[in-house]
């Protein structure tokens, strides 16, 4: 009654991993010595060596000859190409499009960022995208000739799973520009590509990058023009059964609040998003409407700001601090600009937080705030990625086995 | 920077299970025919049999002399021993034990509980659950000759990264139990032996078994003494960074409420746990301290008793509410024997959690009872084993690798 899907999908992947794993530690090998080390027949290993050869991912560095000096036909020797295993990440804003190229061993090789106005049309977007691309590719001298994968960041809820349009009311839908994205980068690349939200990929980049370790168990929040977030339980990016995980906006937290564009009183976002902020601050007579209005009260310590940042702080907390029971997370990351600006609100938060959770000190997580810039979407999104390995934390909900059937092109045609 | 855990181990069990799959499809096959099928070398095929031989999951069944008619020595033949991979499921309640068995297709092959007394010392508890063991044993003709591994589940949070004594203030400590319990069962049967909370458990099981095609994101919440729960998110059972996820009982709901055992106040426990149910409709005139009592209320439609249900369920529907916003689970289940009597505190969950969701209707979980009944926890620690396999959802937080270090014994000493 319990079946894992895709089981062939799953040993190739494995298989293809260890003959990669190998060729990477041990350098040029030939077919006979990789089907040694990994334990695979000689057949099995000949299959797994041609699909990694036409996908470039491996090259045949020379022969034998001189070490068997003269007997029989020399073998061909295998590495891997020195730049296998790019992983490309990129996360769609509303004004601005982000890229980053990882290699093989994880390290960052091209990045950068593009700007376009709120109103472009998704067709502009994706050509200020590609441009983009090719300008980092051309000054970092990478050639995407072993991209393995594009992870691609959106704003909104998703999950590969969900249907066309589901936004959530007074959002816009992003489903349909993520159907076009998708498709230009898979014809463009012919490598697989996953979508996601990319608040959700900031959270799996702040477990993975902003934590030292790694987090197996996190816990994101970001407060912005709405309230967004991302949950890792058990290493693994959640999405949820229809992809709205990690909506903590509209978590109620005040019954008898302010009407949400949800449709419901009193959820988080109308007591703790940027606008609400601000409007409320305004409405107690200390108008803001800007970071720096809120970054000079902040200065002089302004008392009805104050006030306004603690309660901002304490519904945050509430509403973290309730999550937080359910799940346990081992780490709590707070992220958002006006976070940095306004310390009261992450300092409220911790102690509400600190209320509301089990009192037993191992149950207490690490509450920091978030670590990584404005490319935190982009590097989730080759997290995610790195996920993919079935040897890794699986992320199961993905586009890989579509993307399979298309045509290769390694190269930006 | 992202190194998986034990990938040696997960390779071996990956080849294993490939092995015992095959067998299990096929019949008797010679090594060679299981090289052939299942990719391997030969000298790789040969250690993973001798292996499992010597574990008793496959046996040599006859050779292949009909067939090859004199060519050559002839090949054993293997198949999977006819009761391979055996489960075995222990559920350690207040008051009683309960074993199930399963057999490789995951059929359950024996079954039973022992009551003891409440107050009873746990070397009494593991001598009752020896002798039910050997008794539905007896009964079922099983004889544990395949036994792959055995699930135990105790009340009070768990993790085996967890130190020693962190009760929740107010419980009993389990560890030091689990600690003697572990220990025995892994003398006695020299197999795996995981451990976790055994309304966790509950929770897998509901997922696995109590929901059609299984569920892989999914809440449960039970109402009994206290609040527990249970999430499976992504297939994966949720233990959170110190063991203590689930415990939606100590969630506040009403922060100027009843002084909760926690230290906290209004936490949904002093709501809707079955002591703080019977203490709100006596404080409120209608005495009730028993499920008869309970049952009789609701039979009348009492008004004070089903306002008192209301606010109850109301509770818990907004708990299961904001953890579920946050989750997006696909199922909701509520369980424990009081919902079952009185069923307006689901019928007002449901009204309540219908609230507290997001206006999405692709965001919607079906809502529904518990379907199991009291051997809920021992299934779902037969499932927690299940999921062991690598190529199953992962459930990587077992003493599994400890174990194996131990001495093979496979029958009942």
């Amino acid at each position: 009654m319990f079946k894992p899907a895709g089981v062939h999908t799953l040993i190739r992947q494995t298989h293809e991993d260890r003959v990669l794993r190998v060729l990477r530690e041990h350098g040029a090998l030939t077919r006979g010595e990789i089907a040694s080390r990994v334990g695979l027949s000689r057949t099995t290993l000949s299959e797994i060596t041609s699909v990694l050869l036409e996908r470039g991912a491996i090259k045949i560095a020379n022969t034998d000859a001189d070490a068997r000096a003269g007997r029989g036909r020399p073998a061909e020797r295998l590495v891997l190409d020195p730049g296998a295993g790019q992983f490309m990440g990129v996360d769609f804003g509303h004004r601005r499009v982000r890229v980053a190229v990882s290699d093989a061993a994880h390290e960052i090789i091209a990045s950068g960022a593009e700007f376009y106005g709120a109103d472009s049309s998704w067709p502009e977007r994706l050509d200020s995208c590609f441009r983009l691309i090719e300008r980092i590719g051309a000054e970092s001298d990478v050639h995407y000739g072993a991209l393995q994968g594009i992870g691609i960041g959106f704003p909104g809820p998703h999950s590969p799973r969900m249907p066309k349009s589901t936004p959530l009311p007074g959002s816009q839908t992003f489903r349909p520009a993520g159907d076009l994205v998708y498709g230009s980068f898979l014809e463009k690349f012919g490598v697989p590509v996953i979508i996601d939200n990319n608040t959700r990929f900031a959270g799996l980049a702040e477990a993975i990058w902003g934590s030292g370790a790694g987090a197996r168990n996190l816990l994101y929040v970001r407060l912005s023009d709405g309230i967004g977030g991302g949950l890792v339980v058990g290493g693994q990016l959640v999405t949820g059964a229809s992809g709205f995980a990690g909506e903590f906006g509209h978590v109620s937290v005040s019954p008898n609040g302010i009407q949400c564009r949800c449709g419901k009183r009193g959820c988080l976002e109308t007591i703790a998003s940027v606008p609400a902020i601000f409007a409320s601050c305004t409405a107690k007579g200390v108008p803001i409407s800007s970071f720096d209005d809120l970054r000079a009260a902040v200065a002089k310590s302004d008392p009805i700001v104050t006030s306004v940042l603690r309660e901002v702080g304490d519904a945050l907390g509430r509403v973290i601090g309730s999550v937080a029971v359910a799940l346990n997370p081992g780490e709590i990351v707070i992220g958002g600009e006006v976070v940095q600006i306004a310390e009261v609100i992450f300092e409220q938060a911790v102690a509400t937080i600190a209320y509301e959770l089990l009192p037993v000190p191992e149950a207490a997580p690490r509450i920091r705030l978030a670590q990584l810039g404005d490319d935190d979407g982009a590097l989730g999104a080759i997290a995610a990625l790195f996920h993919q390995s079935p040897l890794l934390a699986s992320y199961p909900e993905t586009k890989h086995d579509e993307s399979q059937q298309s045509p290769m092109q390694r190269s930006i045609s």
